[in-house]
Formats: C-alpha cells, sequence, structure tokens
C-alpha cells in the first residue's frame, strides 16, 4: 500500500516546533505535524482548583482546554459555545491531554498555582489531539522554567517529557501517524501517549467497524512506540534551543 | 495482597443479569455486577440521525445516554441537567458505549430507526462503565428480537454478543474487575471492550500516577479477556431464559 | 363503568415499598404504585441554603428533585439537561414534593443540614407524583432515624407522615387513583396530599377541558381522604418492618 | 382583625382594567388590583405548535409567558434569562395561566394560529398570578375581536370568561385578595379559577406551615367564589367600553 | 420630503416623563417618546460589583439593562431568556446605556453601592435606545435624591444629565429623531449621547448600505445637538416637578 | 508625549497580512498590527440565512464571528462557551465586523451562499477589532476570487476595499492606532470603518471618563481616515501579491 504522501508505513510526519509563538502566555508554542498546526498555550493561574482545596489536597495541578478555529477543517466548523452546544469530543480531548501532562508532573511543586495548558488547532489534518499532546508538553516545560526564573514556583515540576501518536489500521496495514484521509479510511484507530522513560500513560484503541486481535494491537503498539521515541528527540531539541 | 470481598486476583464479581426490567421499552435490563447496580434500556425512535440522511448514509443507527442517579454514589452527585453544567465523564462514557454496541450491530439492518440504550447507573461501586456495556448489549439484543417479532425490522442486526471489564494494577498487582476502592486505589486502570469472538473494540488504559510498561499490559489484557468471556457466557444464558 | 384493572372505583391499586433499596443513601425506597415505579433516596447534604443563611433563618432544608428516565415512558423521554431544555412539569413537581415533606418536618431540628429527596421514576403509569411523595416521605423517615441513630442530628425531626393520592373524573364518574389511560381520559385530575392527621397540605385540581362544580369537589375528596388513610398504613407498616 | 388597608375579610382590593393599552398587538390590558398591575399581552403567531401538528391535533392553541419586571419587587429581581437561573416559578405559573384560559377556549376555532398572552408584572404587591389570569382574559377576548374583524378567525373562540383569585388564611381568619404582607404571613394560600358560569378550572391550595381541614377549605372557596364573581363583572363593564 | 407625521426635519417626537412610575424602586421613570415607551427603573443593590474589590477600584457602580417586551413589536418577539439564545442587541444596547450614565456620574460618591437601571420597551416605534438613556437618566436621578435623602449615600453623584437622540439619512435628506419606518428606510442611523453641557459621550454611527461622507455626518451631529438640548430641558422640567 | 514605541502621534503600527495562512478556507489571513495578531478566514458555507428565506431576501450572506484565544492576553482569558456565560463585548465586535463587510459586498451577487469570516485574536496588544476588520476584508476578497475561479458565484462581489482603525485622546494629546497601553489610557476612543472610496461604514466614539467636543473629533476623524489610506494601500499590496 502506497501512503498519500510517500511515507513508509512507519514514518512520522515532518514535526516542527515553533517555541515562544505567543506574546504573553509564560510558555507556547506553535506544533506542525505534517499539514496538522497546534497553538498550545500554557499559562499560569493562581490558586489550585476548589475541589483540591476543599480535599485538602498539597499542591498546585495542571489541565488542558482543546479547541478547534471555525477553519480549521475543510467544512467550516461552528463555535460549540455560540449555538450552545457541548462539543463532547472536545471535552474527551481536553482530559486525554490533562491527565497525560499530570502523570510527568510532581503536582507539589507547583505550590498554590494552577497551569492551564491551551490547545488551539488551526489546522486539522488527522493526529491533532496527539500533536495537541506533544506541544504542550514543551509548552509547559517553557512556562515551568520562565516560572521558575521568576521565583514564581521553586522548583521544575517536570519529571521528564511526554508526546503522543497515534497509529491505526488501513486496509489491514498496521500505519503510524495517520493523517486524515488515512483516519477516515481506518479500520482501527489508536492513541499512545508514552514518556520519555519509554511507560504508556495512555492507551486508547477504538474499532468502530472491525474489531481487531492481538498481533494487531501488538503491531500497532511497535510502531507508537518507535514514532514517540522520535518526537521525544524533536521537543528535546526545541528545548535546547 | 487480599482484595476487600476475598475474590482471586482473576476473579469477577457476581453478575446478574435481570431481564426486561421496565415496563415500556422493547428491551431493558437491570444489570448488577457486584454491587454496581444500572439499568439499561433500549428503546426504538422513528428515523435515523439527522446527518446520516444529510450525508445519505444507509441504514439506522445505535446510540447510547449514560447518567448516574443522585442517590448512586456515597456523596450525592448533583444532576448536571439542574445545574448547567456538561457532565464531561458521562459524555465520554456513553460515546464508548455507543461505539462498542456499533461494534457488532449490522446498522443496514436497522431500517430508518435509532435504538437509544439508556444506561443509568443507581447504585454505583466502580466499573459502571463495564457493567452499562455488558448489560446494553443484553439490552439491545432483547429489544431487536422484538422489534424483529414485531416486523419493525426485518433481520436481527446483531453479528454477536460484546462485553466489557475493567482491569487495573493496585499495589503493583494486576487485578480483574475493580470494586470501588480498588478504582481509588489503582495505579493503572484499564476498560477493555470485546467482543464474544474475542477481538478487541476498545481499549483504554490510563495512568494518572504511576506510567505502566509493556509486561504489566500484557497482564491485564489476559485478566481482562479471561473475564470477558466469563461475562458473555452470563449474557447468553440470561438472553436464552 | 370499568376500569381497565377491574378496580372498584374507590379502590387503589396494589401498593409496595422496597425499603433501603439503594446502597449508599442514609433513607432510599422503590415504590411500586400498582405499574408505576419511583426510587426515591433522601440524602444528607452539609449546610442549609444560601438563602437561609442570609436571612438569618435557623435550621436546616428538605428538598426534592423529580426527574423520569428516558426509558420511563412508553415513547422515550428525551433528558432535558441533555437537550438544553427545561423540563418544566418535573420543576413543577419537584416543588410540590418539597413543600409536602416540609409541612410534615420541623426544620429546626435539621441543624445545618439539608436533606435532598430525589425521586426517579423508572416506570410511568399514571400517578408519578404522588408516588413520588408517597415514597419520598418514607425514604426520608429512613433517613432521618439514619442520621440520628449516627447522631448527625438530635432529634427525629417528621412530625407525622404525609401521602399523596390523584383522584378525578372519567366519563362523569369520581375515581381514586387513576392509571395513565384514565389520566389521559380524565376531564378533571386532582392531586390531593394528606397527613396522617388528616389535614390537607396540597390540593391541585385542574380542569384541562370541562370545569367542574361544588358536588364533583366533594366526591373527590372524599375519595382522595379514603386513599391516602390507606396509603398511610401501608407506609407504617413499611416503616416498622 | 384588622387588614393593613382597612378591607372588610371578604373584599376585593380595587380593580382596573386599562384595555389596549399597548400600540402593537390585537389584544392588551394593563390590569391593576391594588397595587399589583400586569401588563397583559394577546398577540398571534401563525401555526399551532409542532406537537399539535405531529399528533394531527386540528385547530390552534392558545398559550401565556409570565415574567417580572426586575423593578417590581422590593429588592430588584434578577432576570432569569441573563443569569442561566430558570425561572421555575414563573414556569409554574405560566403554564397555570394557560390552562385557565384554554379551558375557556375553544381551540377548534382558532384555526392555524397560536396565541401567546404575555403577562409581565411591572407592579408587584401579591396576587400576581391571579391579577394575570384576569387580565388574559380580556386581553385574549379583545384579541380575539380583532382577529375576527379582521377575518383572520371565522368565529369567536371563548365560551365564556374566565377569572382567578386568591384566598388564604392568616391568623386563623380567612381572607380575601391577600396583598404581598397578608400573603407572607399567610399560613395557607390558594388560588381559585373559576368560568364566567361558576365552575373551577384549577384549585391550588398550599399550606407550607400548617395543613388545614376540611371547614377551613370550605370558607376559603366560598370567599373565591364571591370574589370572582366580582372580578367577572368588571372584566364585563372593561369589554364593553 | 415629508415625514409620516408630519414633522420638519429638525423636530422631535413629543417627549414625556413620567416620573415615580413604580411602586418600588428609588427611582422610575415611564418615557415616551412619540409612540416609543419604556419602563426606566433605578434600583440600588447592596456592594459593588466583584471585579472592583479584586481590582481594589473604589466607590460604587452604575450599570444597565435592557429589554423589549414580547408584545413591543408589530410581531411578537420571543424572550431571549426562554429560549436558550442570547439577544446581542439588547447586550451592546445595554452596555451603550451603561456607559453613558457613568461618564456623568462620580462612583465614588455611591460608596459601596451599584445602581442598577433597567429599561423596558413596552412599546416600540424606533428610538428605543435613545429613548431609555434619556429616561434612564431621569430615573437616576430620582433615586439618587431618594438614595441621598434616606442617608444611604452621602452626596448627590450625577454631575449633570445625559440624554441621547437618533439622527439619520433618509432619501438623502438628514432627519432628527427617526421612528421606526424612518428608521427602516434610512441609509445612514447614528445614535448620539450628549452631556448637559455639550460634550458627547457616544457617537455611533453605521451605514449597513451607503457608506457616508464627512458633510452628512456634520448635518447629522448638528441635528443631534440641536435635539438633545431640547430633550434636556424636558428632563429638568421632569425633575424639578 | 512620548509614545511607548516612540512613533508620532499620527503614525500607525507596522502592519503585514499573511496571505492564504491556513489550509482549508478558500481565504485566509494572518494580520501583524504591531504586536496584535489574528486569524482571518473566509469560509462558504451553502445556503442564505434562514431570516432572508422566510423574508423572501433575494442572494446571499456575509457575517462574522470574532472571539480572543485564552492565551492572547496578559491574564489567561476564559473560554466563553465553556463557562456558559455570553461574551457581550465579543458579540458587539462580530456584529461590527459583519456590517462593515456587507457596506462593499453587493449580497445578490453571492447567489445563495453565506461567507463567515472568523476572526480569532491570537495576540492582543490594542485595536483587535479594527484589526480585525482590515484582515477579514482581505479574507473575504480572497475567498470571493476563489469561490469566483472555482465558479461557486458567477462574480466578484466586493465593491471595494474596507479597513479599520483606532484613534482616541491620551492626555489631551489625539492619537493614532493606539496600542494596549495607550488604550487603556484613553480619555476617549473611536474606531473608525472607512471604504476605499474615502467614506465612513461606521464611527464609534465612547468616552468612559471625559465627555469630549467637536473640535477633539475632528482631530480624531482626521487621523483616522489618514491611517485607513495608509491600512488599504497595504491591503492592496497583499491582495496584488
Amino acid at each position: 500500500m502506497n501512503r498519500n504522501d510517500g511515507r513508509a508505513p512507519d514514518q512520522l510526519r515532518p514535526i516542527v516546533f515553533h517555541t515562544n509563538y505567543l506574546q504573553h502566555p509564560p510558555g507556547s508554542v506553535l506544533i506542525e505535524a505534517g499539514k496538522t498546526r497546534v497553538i498550545c498555550a500554557a499559562a499560569r493561574v493562581p490558586g489550585a482548583p476548589r475541589w483540591m482545596k476543599e480535599q485538602s489536597v498539597h499542591g498546585g495541578w495542571v489541565t488542558s482546554e482543546y479547541a478547534m478555529l471555525p477553519g480549521a477543517t475543510a467544512e467550516r466548523k461552528p463555535r460549540p459555545g455560540r449555538i450552545g452546544r457541548t462539543d463532547a469530543r472536545a471535552l474527551e480531548i481536553q482530559r486525554l491531554i490533562g491527565r497525560s501532562l499530570r502523570a510527568v508532573v510532581a503536582l507539589t511543586k507547583l505550590g498554590d498555582n494552577s497551569i492551564y495548558v491551551d490547545c488551539d488547532v488551526i489546522d486539522a489534518d488527522g493526529g491533532t489531539r496527539c500533536a495537541a499532546i506533544s506541544g504542550a508538553a514543551v509548552a509547559l516545560q517553557l512556562a515551568c522554567r520562565n516560572l521558575f526564573a521568576n521565583k514564581v514556583i521553586s522548583g521544575l515540576p517536570m519529571r521528564e517529557l511526554v508526546a503522543a501518536v497515534s497509529v491505526g489500521i488501513v486496509d489491514g496495514q498496521p500505519l503510524l501517524d495517520l493523517d486524515y484521509p488515512e483516519d477516515v479510511a481506518a479500520e482501527v484507530d489508536m492513541n499512545v501517549v508514552m514518556t520519555e522513560s519509554g511507560k504508556f500513560v495512555e492507551i486508547q484503541g477504538t474499532a468502530e467497524e472491525n474489531p481487531f486481535d492481538r498481533p494487531q494491537m501488538d503491531a500497532m503498539l511497535a510502531l507508537a512506540e518507535k514514532g514517540i521515541r522520535e518526537i521525544i528527540e524533536f521537543q528535546k531539541t526545541a528545548l535546547s534551543a
């Protein structure tokens, strides 16, 4: 099977991190993964969430919000807030991003602060939630460095990096990093979130049409592992610039 | 490690299906999985969703809604609709239930009909989304038989059964079918949805605190596979009664 | 005129109280009134409502929420919270339940606590609001006993029991405890809430089509009084079990 | 017991109907009942409600909306629509107004039209829902005459007039037409809606604190009957002007 | 060009202020500008808005809410709060009213109080936002005098009066104080808010169809200035009554 | 007075148009005006709005939506859709953008199509609404050319260009194109929208604190006219690239 853009089955799309893309937030990045582009902005909001205080949980919090601009898709996507409808898909994705980031953060080191990482997709071509996670980790680390340099926090809370990639099965063939046409054609779609030390944070595999067997799953996990290791190298390069 | 209720690590909680539990819907069941109880009701709503018609997609649709009664939890849970807040967790779960059911249904055999499977948790003790899926499959099959007998549909659309179970790692030990105290204590929580023929429909593994490695994942999948095979036997018995 | 189920005009449907039906709340009951079934759960929420504090009103509060599961009716009932619409009928009913309970409770004996009594209809066959009131009174008393035994409150706040029944005029004939087909056919529909000591708490009579005269009203009140006295005997039996 | 304004226990407050108070709607009235003032506007909206068409119910519809201006009460009342909260009391009242009007209207004579009767309280001093009903009946009749004169409808659909009054028990004394201070002090509050021919449309009696017995109820009904007969005479005079 | 009602191009409609129109608020007025009628009610709400306290801004606040009754327009206008839609036009207008009032108020003299000026249009015939501003200024001054007399505030905070009028270009002709048919036909519509001392507070000129040039703008400003001077004389008369 | 960035009082900030910035919409631009950056995307949505069809208005429609990303401001700005609050400022701005664009478009040439121009601010440093208008005009023209080339529309509907700039008075000095610190300090703030042919589309001048006189207004208009002429030259260059 030939891929649209001529990639090998186990090949990532070109990935670029434009760090400090925005003027105001302490950490921000524009991540490009092929034609998918996401602005990730990490901002500090003073105070931990109320539920932490009510439950006397010590430390700060990291959360995320995810949205698509109306012009990010081929057909204009109405803004959920304007039409009074909840965007269930966006809520699901932002919960995933938040959990992925918290898995590598020592929340107690944040003090009485919340970090919001806003991921706004400006161009969508598949894999937006994974690009958001990989970009959010970089934005978060930039913000943490910034807050530490300004003595808002007393240590760097990120224990290691985290990144994500999608894998799937298209026409029976396991593929790494699906673009939108591949995503639409996939029988199985799996998003994998993994840490710099090679451990899984989230695995979400879905078969809307054809359930998958164990060997297929193993093949997808192997592709994901390879892809995430490469993405984390790009993150490191971006952060050391 | 001893489990609260003395179960072996690979042992399910007692599971009971009370079929035709409700008066009106064509298919319904009260599923009990240990102390977790969920009412699953499958009802026909005439017409496929509008997006299917707009996109000229042939056939019907299966969808789900999931909610908890306020009295299902130890602390009273406010109703999301009354307080104007979206229950993001519920939306995420009901999307999972819908996908799981559609994976085993031939939608074209539904004709111009939608089936709503409402899953309302009346008692929560962990594993409510998995109990909802296992119960929903039974309610859906009962409804399909009923609609077929009444000639609303011209064939039975379910290709096979589907069920779900949670697995996790508690104190380093992989466990099958977590109850609520185990769920709270788990380092890793994974929900697995599998078909009667042993294929995966959904795998959702999450590590809020400690990322997990590949051997841990393999151990969890083995437990899930064992548990789901047993649940499907209970489903068959309930449906043959 | 013959009733669907062969009852005499002044005869109640069979009524059953399944006490402590739920696992978590301090008081709960599943009430069955013929084919109508309602889960009533009484839970303590710490603190009186804000308006009481703002107005320096001493004591606690009792309130109620009422809803129908989507599968409770012949045609699936959409969830109000999901479709962004207010369920005006439900709001009206839950205000009635709350007033009925407060009429027999010494609020000052609740201390700084609110009791929420959630009434969720799982099967609807007419008379759901009256069944909810009769069941809610039992759930509330069970919860009060439980809170008293656990020293959360220092006395039993319910002065006496309260119950409700519907009466109506169908084909010119006054009838007690209408089921759904009778309710639809009724020219006049009246809900009566009465205390154990035989006093009225609420009388709500409605004639959508044919206004009613005074003798008809007197006949309906007599039926209601008879029915409520019987229901209260069933409540007492359930509470003494 | 002496009433604030020196009225006898069975005496109405002064009642005035300013007909055709507004510029645009086909029927409108400003009703004054003592210091309570309500603008009632009856407007035609083409088409019956969708549910009537879906259920193939013949004829038109009459409905009502009720609200208070923020300045109508001693303490400014926030607008429900602006603060995202439902005004449950208003919904309950407008459903009552709608039912009361429909009880005296031959809906089939409205053709394929809906009549909205908006009742907006500009000054509140107790009894606003009853004033709204008495005023709405006049506005509706004016609108019907207007629509008939303009040949929008082919006959006059109101069979007779309808009006409402509140009665209650204050310090053990049954009183007619409570003003706000009396309403706050009342042990029992009852709203009665009656037709020109002396039949009941709605009876809503509520005892938040002290349940009431049958003789008290009979005394209140007698007062209400007297009051409504007088109000209907004022309505007739206003309509014959 | 002849105007509908025979006015000269630079002539206002008849304007009347009915002061203390409502029973409860400390300041209120019913303003009539031709057939447009608006109830303006100025009420004190204790406390400044939260944002002022958070930003340690000293003094009180003046704000406004604007709405139309459903019966104010030729076609019934649905209530925004009931249909879950935001009324963007109303929000825009009430922000304008609030800014206009604050431009002539010494907020520090209000102490820790907010004044809400509610402007509810009961009859709309063009120019409702300008009538609302001219009426709101009178209601606010009445309320300030009242609060000062009752020692709620320690000085009169309004430095001078403020009023507003619409001007426009219809068939190439600049006109003062457009009524609704003129407003619909206008190529350019401009609302001007000016103080008693002849300075501009707001100028909002809009050309939906034909952009306008500088001489047209100068002509409109001259008309507005003349009109507002006249309105302010009527305000003074009303306030000295 | 010296400006922060050393500009002359009548000098614009550097302005750059990055055309075709997005992948999917037929017209898009990233406009930079100093440190303010706005993504403008013009997308076709088939069909005119329902109100046009109901009123039998011929042709298409142009509308706009405006929002700020949470990371666009110094303090993180919560998303209005998520917190259930209406962003009144955003609604007001998007109505202004829509009117400005429609003033230069022959709507009948759009056929049965709507064009949505989404303006999303990614970096805010004052003048975002004016930058949005100037950018939206370019995005709209790009989209129109694209739709014309693809024969979706049969002619180019934009009659001429349109642009906007803010002017204001800071410390008594009229200034062109305020940045955020100047905007906060301004006594008067005016937004002017003008066409390529030098006519006004919108003038919105606001004095929250100090009302302004006619000479000040004339000075501001002169600055705005100069600035807009320059911006339109930049638009032309961008469109001829």
